[in-house]
């Protein structure tokens, strides 16, 4: 029997419900995806009324498009998909918390991750898992992909290869490219972040901040934060080593991110593992190892006063959030939609491509995700924040076109809009776009095409 | 004024209005493809309902699906897309009859492919615009390739590069590839000398054949000829050098596979030109450079009795079909759809993909084209053949699945079926796949969603 004045239930009820409850998605997933073999197909966007219709999209009509991109390069993006084409590229060498299980066992999140582009941000997404034998190769093989798509999502790459593979593509691409896990996760981190603050009362720069995980996410967090007024001094970061500081030595040669945040946080060279870098803590962002009890009630005892506690390990937190509140967090935040303040990355890219596609930018540059964060922070915060809504939920959808109209706008200012709008087309656009998406899922449903 | 009796114009008014109508095309394209901006786009395939749903589809439940695929590669094609999709390649180095544009600018006719290949065929095809430095780098690019899909349709690729991508790709993937303006173009061209010689009363076996272009769709229908029944030592290639015999010792390194037809046709040694060549010959078969007058009236006049003439080049045909006519010829194909028999790749592509996948061919073999070649020609010749109707048209639309079926029934004959099927399943299958995309076509047309 649960507290029915709380709605929940002693832990170990609690705990079993939640376990069957997490077990179901994968049920229905098992059951459902042989069902619809895809959860992506390609429609025509163009009418075809009679068979004289493809004398104009194919021979001998087309030769005049392809005749006019081939005099004048920019025409591309107006006479073909591309500034809408966004690959989903992975070499499926770390998917979601399944390690490297290969590029064909990455595609049912891969066309996942299509489908959410799609119905939240109206972007056509494309998956694209390689088969490349080393970082290098990936890299070549992007780059040789560039003509058909306007963007490219990385996604589920391990480290340390993703940051070359990021760093290369973004320095020798002409179309922007980003790594969700990287600047996606640390968009919607921040959001929530912001507006935690907001409710404890406390200043982004005062605040002593523990980091436990140094994987790819984070390393962009760390960066994102001191971007946005953190103070790099009270930032300590661990990893499955240590805490990282000036006598990590290790990591000089072997990962330079996280020896580029040993040499700029942590100053007091504190030593240990995670529980030290929690000790008097004011926040926790926690994206290691699933849980349960990768961090411990005692180390949020710890914390300072109204702990502010992110446990974003998937599937399972690193601690239930139940006992991360009966530890003394105040607010506390997972990346599980089965509890409030889900931090999820799907808030965060749809509405960004959105954008930066809608404006044609080079890039995705951090100041363009801070963009999207404060516009994400924003919009909950117009709803009316508290402890137990500090971000916006996928259900709101107003805050897709939002994100999109921020990050154009971002994008216009820092000069990297090949083709600039004002704040009104942008938001008209975004919103056209987006409602035209969801639009054609309704209507292939209600007439059967989708059973 | 026109000649009543036959619809007819003199010939200077009908080339002028000929040429006006081929402009026709061109001007609705430049008006049409910056409207739609793009022909294809991908549309979820599976339900929305809720948001609830994406906890099935993406995170946490297609963790289970992942993991499935892990342990069991062959389920990829039970949980994706995989099964249904097909990457439309090129590199830009030979469009249309453009030449070397480059990917970019090939991206139109690419996106027409992907168009025709969902419309005729029901099949998922995206285009895969490459910028490869060489041979080489195509081809481990579209091998990186394989894990998104279910088939690779070679497109607009010079020679004699296209052929090592060809071959090495064949032997190199394990999913079928093919190049269309090979195999395919082989297909629907066989199809319509099998009716044209059944409508002149003539064998296979005892006409002579003269072939106008030694490109890489003439070299293949040389090679299909002689696999249907077609006599070597009667068969005549002509390239722009002149015909193709073993003295033409040259091509023994620059070019194997023309060196191949040297050996292999015209024993004879007939030197000279494509008139030398034509001369005598029962059939014309030209794929050369676009005319007029790339073929003369007087060459046709020295042919055999009831002279069979395919005139293919685009946009103009080698000789206007009236002038042919005028000379002698008793049946004239081109590759146009403002004159009787047009043969045209979209007859092949899309009914031979659709077999392929269905059964999981794991390549597309010479003997699956014929098979298709000879379901092209039984379906005119059951509708009843005469000089103005030899192959099927793109509005006959039950020919796809009845190709469908004929290619994924030769496919299992030769042990090339993973699944294989019976006709009946293959029937069914097939055109319920092709009806669902026109179906979906006339549903975003008639909803407002394609305007």
């Amino acid at each position: 029997m649960g507290d029915a004045r709380t709605g929940i239930n002693p832990p170990e009820d609690r705990h079993r419900e939640l376990l069957e409850k997490a077990g179901k998605p994968a049920e229905e997933s098992i059951r459902l995806h042989p069902r619809y073999r895809g959860k992506i197909e390609i429609v025509p966007k163009c009418p075809v009324a009679s068979l004289d219709d493809f004398a104009v999209w194919y021979t001998p009509g087309v030769a005049a498009a392809c005749t006019a991109i081939h005099r004048d390069p920019e025409l591309v993006y107006r006479y073909t998909n591309k500034w809408n084409s966004v690959a989903v590229v992975t070499d499926g060498s770390r998917v979601l918390g399944l390690g490297d299980i290969g590029p064909e066992a990455a595609l049912p999140t891969m066309e996942g991750k299509a489908l959410l582009f799609k119905y939240l941000g109206g972007v056509d997404a494309f998956p694209v898992c390689l088969e490349t034998g080393d970082t290098g190769e990936l890299i070549r093989t992007v780059k040789a992909l560039q003509p058909s798509f306007g963007g490219i999502n990385l996604e589920d790459i391990a480290q340390p290869g993703c940051f070359e593979v990021l760093e290369r593509l973004r320095a020798e691409c002409r179309i922007p490219v980003w790594h969700d896990d990287q600047q996606g996760t640390a968009a919607v981190t921040l959001a929530a972040l912001i507006n935690s603050l907001e409710v404890v009362g406390k200043e982004i720069g005062r605040v002593r901040i523990a980091l436990a995980g140094a994987g790819a996410a984070n390393l962009c967090i760390a960066r994102m934060l001191i971007l946005s007024g953190a103070d790099p001094a009270r930032i300590v970061i661990a990893d499955s080593k240590g805490t990282l500081h000036r006598n990590r030595k290790e990591l000089e040669e072997t990962h330079p991110r996280k020896w580029e945040m040993c040499l700029e946080t942590n100053p007091e060279q504190i030593e240990g593992g995670i529980p030290e870098a929690m000790k008097g803590a004011d926040v926790l962002i926690a994206l290691s190892r699933p849980g349960p009890r990768t961090i411990l009630p005692e180390w949020i005892g710890g914390m300072g006063g109204d702990p502010v506690c992110f446990l974003c390990a998937n599937p399972i937190p690193e601690l239930w959030p139940w006992e991360a509140k009966e530890a003394g967090a105040r607010i506390v935040a997972t990346g599980r939609s089965d509890f409030p303040n889900q931090v999820n990355n799907s808030l965060g890219f749809p509405g960004i491509f959105r954008g930066a596609l809608d404006v044609r930018a080079s890039t995705i540059s951090d100041r363009m995700c801070l963009a999207a964060a404060g516009e994400l922070a924003a919009f909950a915060r117009e709803r009316g924040i508290d402890e137990e809504y500090i971000t916006p939920t996928m259900a709101d959808r107003e805050v897709y076109p939002r994100v999109a109209v921020a990050v154009g706008m971002a994008a216009a200012e820092e000069g990297l809009a090949a083709e600039p709008l004002s704040r009104e087309e942008l938001k008209e656009r975004a919103e056209g776009i987006i409602n035209r998406a969801r639009a054609e899922t309704e209507t292939l449903m209600r007439e059967g095409l989708i059973d």
